[in-house]
């Protein structure tokens, strides 16, 4: 008996190191949580990005004014060190307000369509196109047209969003590839241009942008996001006047590229400066929006982490970055140049963390990581649970920070609840009046701890 | 050996039963949610209550509207009974729009103040009250005060809302008690009005009515709520100028009692008919919001189980009810009733689920109830996750069904996310448009899955 319990006395040790360790760690994430709750400044930040600046799409006035802000507020806020990170990034403008019309051989009035034109789309000219229209929902269907059906014709993909997923980021993903491929696989077919339903979980009259790609070797045809009441108009319209055609016009453009920056603010560690955290989000935004969930959220919760280790006076023993990443939107241009810069001066980057999903209330954290490492991490799952994240179920990450992952960066990414985010993404409701300051101020808190933990303990 | 496994054999073959059976009801539960998320009527029946009907605070017109609205909507949902509950309510009405002004002698401009009667308060008459303010963080405080300094006053309750509780509900429980028992403890140090600060996690203008309780025995008092920013008004104006006195008139009396009703809606139990499971929000709401997240959603929630299980032809083994509760608000009197009756019919009440924590996204349910029964609830878990509910930690129920409690039945309630419930409680900004379609019909997904998973194996 008693060598029994000698043997397992280092182990019972351990356990009460281990135990009293969580408490510590427990009644510091208790005071960073008090502290942003109570003194938080990421919601009037927040309100400076969106109301001040407004929508900061790459290469616009408002994107060079928001890395300016970002700068000045990441001095204000407690970086040792603020700097900018230069990259060139794609200047693509809207010019005026898209129209898009119905015509119809019937004599009753149609309203004119709520458009826009979708991200790095090429604008109609000025007399816009006029064509009929294809009406599909599948690429499948597409192909089974072939060129006779679609040649001259306008694509109207009439993809619904995919309500049964519980996580939205799912439908989205299922949803949004005819945003993406769908211009060049119409035009692949000989199609002059291509309207799809909005990507969005709204039934209303907000039509969403976002990027679209153009694969290499194929017309360019112009193309536009309707809202999702005015997808079922057009398709309702299709099936009781087959030879409806639709008239649209976009005045966009892609101009030479601008010079532009991410905006790093660092802690440096107190006993592995060399091992870098980074918590990041976008800078820029659609044009359309405020981009107050898409991310400025993102980027004042990365920067209320200097806030309040400066406020606690917590002096990580790692380095810590928070950093606003540029040109997310359409290019990814500043998060490329930053896994570039960490690869050329050998950096050691530790943790990345993408906030990027949304300023709701936090849920969990996804984790592209080695199971070793998740190990660590879950550990710490009873220190999260009192603030809401409980799920480190799901394994991607963020997009700026992807490019880490060959330098072998574990990456994981904040997942607020998601149930909102595509009602807003990519629109003029995402405003700052749809944040919620108790949520933004709980992702950051998520946050704060685990760059804690992980400054304290490596990964 | 052998033995050793013909010993674990029976535990086995019960392992693959349950294994089998949480299959099942897993595929089950993903046709509620399906269903709901993609023909669900939830939605559109909270915009007719909110955006048709309106505030509809016991007594009113717009009550006696939701009534004859409920029990209709019920038949047309499929419940095999419809039927009202007579109870007697309360008949406060508020009369004209509330004044509130600081007189100083200062002679800068001071703005009207933003501000509302306490639910069942007394008026102040046409002449208003005008008297100097004493302001107080606390009872002790007040107490300390004693009659001498009260006398002839208006205690002023700037008890700011703690934001640090991450639920807020407790902040709110914590702050509460000063409209509810603010004016008698006011009164009976010779006070004769008084003002709180809004109970609140919003900082801006909108007044948060409320009920208020006024003491036997003590002079009833006028009380109204000022919006959180105009309460810090008010102090700064008083640490400036302590001579300074409030003036404020309110138009609300309480009249005689009113007939009203809870409305019901039963499925009757294949197996077990006598065995009632309960699910209910109320269906009154305060005169100044549209009662959207309180609790028109509890109540289109409640009435969604309905459909869906006629939908998917669910015909639940225990006798499901959906109950809309008149008079929570100010009275409980359909909370009352409903237990009354089942106290004298002698009906088994299994299980009452309430809903009436807003239409956020769902994360828990709250348990009431012995600890075999826990056990039970908590063995399907898992069932609950992929929708969100994660936290059983919480051991509250909900008002209107509390007095069922002594009847032996096991209470719960739906925890949706609780952040935003404050900023929108009791004032108009608790409207429809603060609701999000998918959000609501979690919560619904979540009551039916427990409703179906108690008809099925009891409790």
């Amino acid at each position: 008996m008693k060598k029994g319990i000698t043997a397992f006395l280092p182990l019972f040790i351990g356990w009460v190191a281990s135990a009293q360790a969580q408490n510590e760690d427990s009644l510091l994430i208790r005071a960073i949580a008090n502290d942003i709750l109570t003194h938080g400044t990421a919601y009037e930040n927040l309100r400076q990005l969106t109301k001040g600046i407004g929508g900061r799409l790459s290469g616009s006035p408002q994107a060079a004014r928001a890395v300016q802000w970002g700068a000045r507020l990441m001095k204000e806020l407690g970086a040792d060190t603020v700097y900018l990170q230069e990259c060139q990034v794609p200047h693509w403008v809207r010019g005026a307000k898209e129209e898009a019309r119905i015509i119809s051989g019937r004599r009753d009035f149609i309203p004119p369509l709520h458009a826009c034109a979708l991200g790095n789309s090429v604008g109609t000219g000025t007399k816009g196109i006029t064509a009929p229209v294809v009406e599909v929902h599948s690429f499948e269907e597409l192909e089974q047209l072939g060129k006779k059906k679609v040649k001259g014709r306008i694509v109207f993909y009439n993809y619904p969003f995919n309500q049964t997923f519980i996580k939205t980021f799912y439908g989205y993903d299922d949803a949004v590839r005819f945003r993406v491929q769908g211009p060049s696989r119409a035009a692949r077919l000989g199609a002059v241009g291509v309207v799809i339903r909005s990507v969005s979980t709204a039934y209303d009259q907000n039509p969403h942008t976002g990027t679209t790609h153009y694969e290499e070797g194929l017309p360019k045809i112009p193309a536009i996001a309707l809202s999702t009441m005015d997808a079922d108009l057009l398709s309702k319209r299709l099936q009781q006047d087959p030879g409806a055609q639709l008239y649209f016009k976009t005045h966009c453009r892609m101009l030479p590229d601008v010079r532009s920056y991410n905006v790093i603010g660092e802690i440096r560690g107190s006993e592995h400066p060399e091992e870098i955290i980074t918590v990041g989000g976008h800078l820029d935004s659609w044009d359309l929006a405020e981009g107050a969930h898409d991310d400025g959220t993102g980027c004042v919760q990365s920067m209320e982490i200097l806030r309040v280790f400066k406020a606690l006076g917590i002096r990580p023993r790692r380095s810590f970055r928070a950093v606003l990443f540029m040109n997310e939107e359409n290019g990814l241009r500043g998060g490329r140049k930053y896994a570039e810069i960490a690869q050329q001066r050998n950096e050691k980057h530790l943790l990345a963390i993408e906030t990027d999903a949304g300023g709701f209330t936090p849920r969990g954290f996804s984790m592209d990581m080695p199971a070793e490492k998740k190990q660590k991490i879950l550990a710490w799952k009873a220190l999260f649970l009192p603030y809401g994240v409980y799920d480190f179920s799901e394994t991607g990450s963020g997009a700026d920070i992807g490019l880490l992952k060959p330098l072998g960066t574990a990456l994981m990414e904040l997942s607020p609840d998601s149930q909102r985010y595509f009602d807003y993404h990519h629109t003029p409701v995402d405003n700052f009046e749809k944040v919620n300051k108790r949520e933004l101020e709980l992702g950051a808190i998520n946050l704060a701890a685990m760059v804690y933990l992980v400054s304290k303990y490596g990964l």
